[in-house]
């Protein structure tokens, strides 16, 4: 149960002949009310694709009324008439609902710089509209409709006190930094205001999917909504609403983090004892994106010199005799010198915890990545994705 | 013929047993004047190895009298013992020269955060000082002695009038931004100032080995030191000797681009119309460290899609719809959309060259690269260094 697990949802997933082969590739989910406020968090990418330049717009308003998505094609770098298809998809979604345009998001996924083929979005939106349904199947139709180089859906639903919040989310690749990194819709039947519901969707993102980086590639179509329907007719705080989201969003950012390109280990880098939590974000994310410490990783070896070359190169100032660094729970590296044998610390699970401790101030922060593997170099040398 | 090119100059190359296997370790390069100018620029890391703290403070007095380098251990993290070993080694070399040891410049690279086998070091020297020689063959032994996962020696030679510019360099993982990025001893006859030696090796280094970024990994050991001998009794301006370090530099860089671990391709980004040269480097790097792009010119795919979405995210502002991005001279991208089909890109030789103009100021800049291979993940997954 994802998006229509709380009151006033129904969703959809056709295939509606995007992708070749027959695959699902597109979504529908709409907000039945009575309340239509939305919010959505999007990329930092200079290139921004078509439909986030739209649904940025529609946003303004705080309000939707439906969200279409679909796989098989970015629509990033497709200009002027790209932007028309976006356009296009929209008034399609609106019609069917007997809506405006103006409360329909788009998001898209897939090759950069091919233009969509239409007449498949357009009759794949009617065929979306027909299937639409509130139920468990509904949901991960749509969850399945989105997926690229995902090997499986990823779902996540969570409750309040007379109120849940739902979601669904994609993305094995291009998966980094800053909010997004990638599509994902949330839905919840809280009564809320648009003010609160932004604020805790920027929260909730800020420290869940701002905090997955696999391979510092922020994409060009990064999207999170979420929408509330108002169905329960719980009014919660925007305190309230930020926990449950952020439950939402932990659970899919670690189905995220499990199901990416290649991986074959799940790391998480905590920094600790920073002057900021900005300084150990950066930190935790030059460590993460090393591709000397990713492929030690990957050979489960316990290589601590690379870690202490990565958070050397961050730009962040650090005392490096002061620097602690531990793996599985065995210091390695302490007071400028090794600290036990690397041999000490078992690598070979799948699970792996990099602690590393600045000792120079309060602040903390982890990072969920993966290790770089054959898989990932395999996946995105051979295909075109 | 390199180092030992310029007159004045003596070098050796030895089997210390800092190796197992009898492989050469451990090399020397000496000064034999009559001047003794030297210059050296650093890794920006934030974490030095005991030989670059120690060369840093040597080097204050733009003197030297030679240069020992040893492969088979990084002497990084490895405390103030470490340093002290670093130490030990320069009077070892000051003993046997009849110098001191703040004439003496100390260079390691290997495995980071284990000590060196002090045995073997300092009777290396020994062994080293009794080889030095002005022949080919003693540079080249030296030039060897330094490689790591290096498959071969890298050395250059380039003349001014009555006067020459050598060197050899090593480095072929954890290559990246800022100066150094690796091991480098330069050397020449010319007459020159410590202040103009100094300004001459930053200019040189900035535009070649500061533009290479195979991996991002700027490491705890990168030094480039330079020794002027005088003996061409030639005086020459700074302008005329960064005219031929560069030279020098540029011929060491490209070996080093065409050895990096694992490639299979030799691929020089340029980023052109930028408003600072900053801008051009930051954008440049920022597309060469990007796993995308990488595993995508790995496959001989014009994937240019990964490289706007690299850009986008590089931090610098841009107009996206002025954006052009060509490969191989066959311009892909223009105007906000696909300009011609990426199958009319030839990528599937060697060398590959990308043009992303921003068309928004005068400054470029071209960043050298590789791709990213199994072979890459394989020498870094499989071995420890």
């Amino acid at each position: 149960m994802s998006v229509t697990g709380p009151a006033g949802f129904r969703a959809a997933g056709v295939a509606a002949g995007i992708k070749s082969g027959g695959a699902l590739d597109l979504a529908l989910v709409v907000n039945d009310g009575p309340a239509s406020t939305a919010a959505g968090v999007f990329t930092t990418n200079r290139v921004k694709a078509a439909p986030v330049l739209w649904s940025q717009q529609v946003l303004q308003e705080r309000r939707l009324r439906a969200v279409v998505l679909n796989s098989g094609g970015a629509n990033a770098c497709t200009g002027p008439e790209g932007f028309q298809d976006t356009h296009a998809t929209a008034e399609k979604v609106a019609d069917v609902l007997g809506a405006g345009a103006i409360d329909v998001a788009v998001c898209s996924t897939g090759l950069i710089g091919e233009r969509l083929p239409m007449d498949a979005v357009l009759s794949g939106v009617e065929t979306a509209a027909k299937a639409l349904d509130g139920t468990e199947q509904a949901a991960s139709d749509a969850a399945n409709a989105v997926l690229t180089t995902d090997t499986r859906a990823k779902q996540a639903l969570a409750t309040g006190d007379g109120w849940s919040v739902g979601g669904f989310a994609k993305g094995a690749g291009m998966l980094a930094p800053n909010m997004a990194t990638m599509l994902s819709v949330l839905t919840t039947d809280a009564v809320i205001g648009g003010d609160d519901l932004e604020r805790a969707l920027r929260e909730a993102s800020r420290v869940t999917f701002g905090r997955l980086d696999v391979d510092g590639g922020t994409s060009t179509n990064d999207t999170v909504l979420v929408l509330a329907s108002g169905a329960s007719g719980v009014e919660v705080s925007a305190e309230d609403l930020t926990a449950v989201l952020t439950e939402v969003c932990t659970d899919l950012v670690r189905q995220l983090q499990a199901d990416s390109e290649g991986a074959t280990k799940a790391v998480d880098i905590t920094v600790r004892g920073a002057l900021s939590e900005d300084d150990a974000v950066h930190i935790g994310r030059t460590i993460a994106e090393d591709n000397l410490v990713k492929t030690a990783l990957f050979g489960s070896d316990p290589n601590w010199g690379r870690i202490a070359m990565a958070l050397g190169r961050s730009g962040v100032d650090i005392e490096a005799d002061k620097v602690e660094i531990a793996a599985n729970g065995v210091t390695l590296f302490a007071a400028g010198t090794r600290a036990r044998d690397r041999s000490e610390a078992d690598l070979s699970g799948r699970d792996i915890e990099i602690v590393v401790d600045l000792h120079l101030g309060e602040h903390q922060a982890t990072i969920l990545t993966t290790d770089l593997s054959h898989g990932y170099v395999e996946e995105n040398s051979a295909y075109s994705s």
